[in-house]
């Protein structure tokens, strides 16, 4: 039987809202992946006596303890002295650790304190993982029925401690992978989808079906236990095919790295490129398709109008277009759409502008009206949205709702 | 004395690492910002059984629980019901919620299922706060020594029904609030920082002070517990004007929202506009400045040229510029800069132009390699960074660094 894990983070900015704990959910998923259960996730502070109670709760309840955090060089970094004392062991000073932080040091020019040297500090027989994106390194001892895992916690140092060292020594206690497939569904309510899918859920218990809200949408996770991910993979085959085949256009199978990923793996089969003119989101979609590395050789490039001069100046809008019809309106979505495709000289492009709040609105034009266009080869289409509707929505939801809209409507467009 | 809160998050799909815990951060903020301390936050999955056991655990070492999540209307959805038979309390249907949830189905023309219903199901003699975001209401109550609250799981309803009632609904249960105001340290390490301010920190109990390493540079946290906001950031002062003299124009103090809301307000103040031409960030500090409201007062746009045509025929550059000094380069990064502001009629730009990786690196242009460009009525300032040195950095990394280190230079020649 596979055996489940705990993470606990640790850090007193994250009790206090500063940090948003994005290692618990990275670690979570990639365990998640080799089938490892984590059914408990705890936070705590930089203090010893809670840290000690937390870790002491965590050996009871789960087999494998993720501790993230608390191993930076000030003083109020107590992680490891208290993982050491309750787990029983010592701390024994590694070298190879401490050379390259001093390393490190000599390089930037800058001088190694003594609490920089802590930093080389390590539970005694423990495996130790280098860290090649900071100073503090990563480990994992057995303790009696426990193992234990320490990781750093900026994120850009867990993140990549995580897959390179510890999935990989983990992968001993994982008698299965879970392989997840994910089909998303436009315009139904999440208890709807639910009702239709009930028997399904019910019937299938591997892979199980789970649909939950996301991102203005219904996105329905279907997850095999399998050896490999290949297997597991073959096995969400069918149920995916299912699902597609009762939400037909409303749905589609969701990879990776979302509908950004999607548009970017749909323009390079077809050998198109892509543009944006964004007012509202003000370059989001842009940001978006260039988190993907490699999505130059189909996105040119994308403009920010913010201003109605920099739509006339650099789109090439005709300033008696805004003028009569406002700038947000259909007409100034087409021409910012047409436009970008122009000047980027793309097969396809969008255009954005709306209102994403929470001042601008008006009764005619409230906060959350964005027209967004997408103009092709074959022409241009428009749709009007009403993010919110009878519900309040913050700026950002309107945005990432706009954003997400606008890169359907060119997912639609290349599927057809 | 204050009372002390726990958070727990209920949501399979937080355990699974699909969802990353945005609600815990913010309230916990939320809850910092009055003097509540809440000293630990805990995530269980859509489990009855172990959420019966954290909330058990959490009603012995807290005063105040605050759960997020699980009160959707599918139905792995069991919040309400385990946190009711936990605290002995029946569930009751209030018939205002079932009407706000009739009404949000009736105009949208959607069908209300018998599991909609269900969320209008809430604890006898609980206080009910309307979510005007979503369907599912939130609530208060009082079970023995412990104080109860449970609030809706996703970020756009969670975080404006905790400010409209379930922070001054607590605001009884607060004896003080805490205020902090910050001081970014850059070209410091975290370490050094913390040898220079130890005895201050050592000395200083109310306010109290803490560095922590975050984006590249050095945060110092100042924070200070007083009857009401304006005299904690009174009392926070000396200390704030203490850090900023030892270490003058490599700090400045960090206003809410950051470094793109404090080049907003000195835009602002100086009555000055701005505008960006981004390579590999993409779009992305565009979209950091169009997340604050209001924005387009100063800000005109930005245009994001992935391709060399883009950066020809939009921004003007000439191509025999790019061919002979590579696209990643001190002259292309100027002369981005320069027509970025040219033509969106701007006082002020930036052109960034990069390596972001993970792929694109040569020997000598590596990955992380990033020219920035800061123009204005002065002239224009070129900045060469290599993100990481001797460090990986992930792609996501280099450019959230590369877009911070560009409105720092716009900072800097808006202070000067």
């Amino acid at each position: 039987m596979s055996r489940s894990a705990e993470i606990i983070a640790v850090g007193t900015e994250l009790l206090l809202g500063e940090i948003i704990n994005t290692d618990g959910a990275y670690i979570a998923s990639r365990l998640a992946e080799i089938g490892i259960n984590a059914y408990y996730q705890t936070t705590v502070g930089d203090n010893p006596a809670r840290l000690k109670e937390a870790l002491e709760i965590a050996a009871r309840r789960a087999d494998i303890i993720i501790t993230t955090g608390g191993l930076g060089p000030t003083f109020d970094d107590l992680t490891k002295e208290t993982i050491a004392s309750v787990f029983g062991k010592k701390l024994v000073r590694d070298q190879a650790s401490l050379e390259h932080i001093r390393v490190f040091f000599e390089k930037r020019g800058r001088e190694m304190t003594p609490n920089n040297i802590k930093q080389a500090d390590l539970p005694e027989g423990a495996v130790i993982f280098k860290n090649l994106w900071g100073t503090a390194p990563a480990c994992a001892f057995e303790a009696g029925n426990n193992i234990v895992v320490m990781l750093p916690g900026p994120p850009d140092e867990c993140f990549p401690l995580t897959e390179k060292y510890v999935i990989p020594y983990l992968m001993r206690y994982s008698d299965g992978v879970l392989t997840s497939r994910y089909v998303r569904v436009y315009d139904v309510g999440e208890s709807a989808v639910e009702d239709r899918l009930h028997d399904l859920m019910i019937e299938s218990q591997n892979p199980t079906i789970a649909p939950y809200a996301k991102g203005g949408s219904v996105l329905v996770r279907i997850t095999a236990k399998a050896e490999d991910r290949e297997t597991g993979l073959r096995m969400c085959e069918p149920i995916v095919k299912q699902i597609l085949a009762i939400y037909g256009r409303k749905s589609y199978e969701e990879l990776e790295g979302g509908l950004p990923s999607l548009v970017f793996s749909l323009l390079k089969e077809q050998g198109k490129t892509f543009s944006t003119a964004e007012s509202c989101t003000g370059g989001l979609v842009a940001k978006l398709m260039t988190d993907l590395p490699g999505v130059s050789d189909v996105f040119m490039g994308g403009v920010c109008t913010y201003s109605n001069q920099a739509k006339a100046d650099i789109l090439g809008i005709d300033p008696a277009l805004i003028e009569n019809n406002g700038a947000v309106s259909e007409p100034v979505a087409r021409a910012m759409a047409e436009n970008a495709r122009r000047i980027y000289h793309t097969d396809i492009a969008v255009g954005i502008t709306g209102i994403a709040g929470p001042g601008g609105g008006t009764e005619e034009k409230p906060v959350g009206l964005v027209y967004i266009a997408c103009a092709d080869e074959s022409g241009t289409e428009v749709r009007k949205c009403t993010f919110g509707g009878t519900l309040k929505r913050t700026r950002d939801r309107i945005r990432t709702d706009a954003a997400n809209a606008a890169l359907d409507m060119v997912r639609k467009h290349l599927m057809n």
